[in-house]
């Protein structure tokens, strides 16, 4: 499971181990680490989680935080000895949708930039779509944005993994 | 991922590419190709999706709207130069709910009828059972059916395909 | 797909057919068979499915109901000639909150004995982390205990499954 310097997509559950694979195909890699966080400290819930992820990548990441411009950050740090980790699109969709952004267009951005980048890219989603049809409209939105978001990333990926339990399955590359 | 003319099974979450991977594979085969949908336009919602389904297919296939009779229109037309493209069988449960049919039997009854066509058919579904419990006992029983009808149908297909991110993971064929 | 007398690991969505998967794998072993059930008939749908469970093993398999003590049961019942089955993690994992355990603890505790077993142990769970973000605290909690118990179990299983529509998709062993 050697990183390429393409783009690679991890999608998986809650809690099913997705980031730590992620690191772990970036730290195998040997390029300069960076870790992009996608989510805002919103609550407790959210600020307990960030330092929970610190805590296990340990000191030799560099951390950005971007809620929203997370096509300007990759252009700007996606250099060729670097490897980036995005911490993740369902964080960066929702922050798009509380900022009223266009979803489509910020997604054809993101799909255009992706194979440009001399470094590598690793990018992390939550797959939301395989449970009840939410009753609340806006839950129903966000995993149709969530999903078309996936297929675009994937179809732009070199690599895609689907990830349970903490085990990877390759779905592509 | 060449088409056989027994039943393929395509499973899949909301939003997943399951019906432009199944789309994919009947357009491939070369044989007439019909959309069956299951799906009643019960609001705006649903009307949008059905019209982009159809936008997205283009003008050489032909549509059949039908919400319960699912055996009766397969067996008139899934005949030998016609593959069927069946969009949802969650949609049908739906509808077969509503109008208070024995799911047991509606369930036995399609199974039997899938090895006896001339013609390809292609079944699209969506999974619903990968999320926490539902409270609403109304959404317990319908992942409860939509398991169960699951499993029958893909006993009964010659091939099964799980798709995620618009990527197909062959479980069966 | 032989039993192995070391763990397997069986994970699928509600209504996914894990159950029968496990069963199947345990009846073509030849071991003596011990169904150990986790759930508590709390109510009148559980006490159906309970019941159902039962009718399909039919009368060779003894069974074992505990709800909390999991390890202990195991340590006891998965000797040289047998081979259990847990269903499910899940239903043990619900109990263990109920009673207010430490989750963390009682993970360590089930992960360190599986190794250990004379004989053949297939455990089953629910997967509940791929769909929307539940709104309720409470379901949010239970599927990160579960999203990390399930990482944990499949760490130190010998073989890990996951199940759709019936199917056993091979994901370690």
């Amino acid at each position: 499971m050697q990183l390429e310097r393409r783009a690679t997509f991890v999608l998986g559950g809650a809690r099913s181990g997705k980031s730590s694979f992620a690191e772990g195909l970036i730290e195998a890699s040997g390029l300069d680490a960076v870790y992009l966080a996608t989510g805002r400290a919103w609550d407790n819930e959210m600020s307990k989680r960030i330092a929970q992820h610190k805590q296990r990548r340990g000191g030799s990441w560099t951390t950005i935080e971007e809620p929203l411009d997370l096509v300007g950050v990759l252009q700007r740090e996606c250099t060729g000895n670097r490897a980036v980790l995005v911490d993740c699109l369902t964080l960066w969709l929702t922050n798009l949708m509380m900022s009223e952004k266009d979803i489509e267009t910020e997604t054809a951005r993101l799909v255009a930039v992706l194979p440009t980048f001399k470094g590598a890219v690793v990018l992390v989603s939550n797959e939301v779509g395989l449970g009840i049809v939410p009753e609340n409209r806006m839950a129903r939105d966000f995993r149709d944005h969530a999903g078309r978001l996936h297929q675009a990333v994937a179809a732009a990926a070199a690599q895609v993994y689907f990830v349970a339990a903490g085990l990877p399955l390759k779905m592509k590359g």
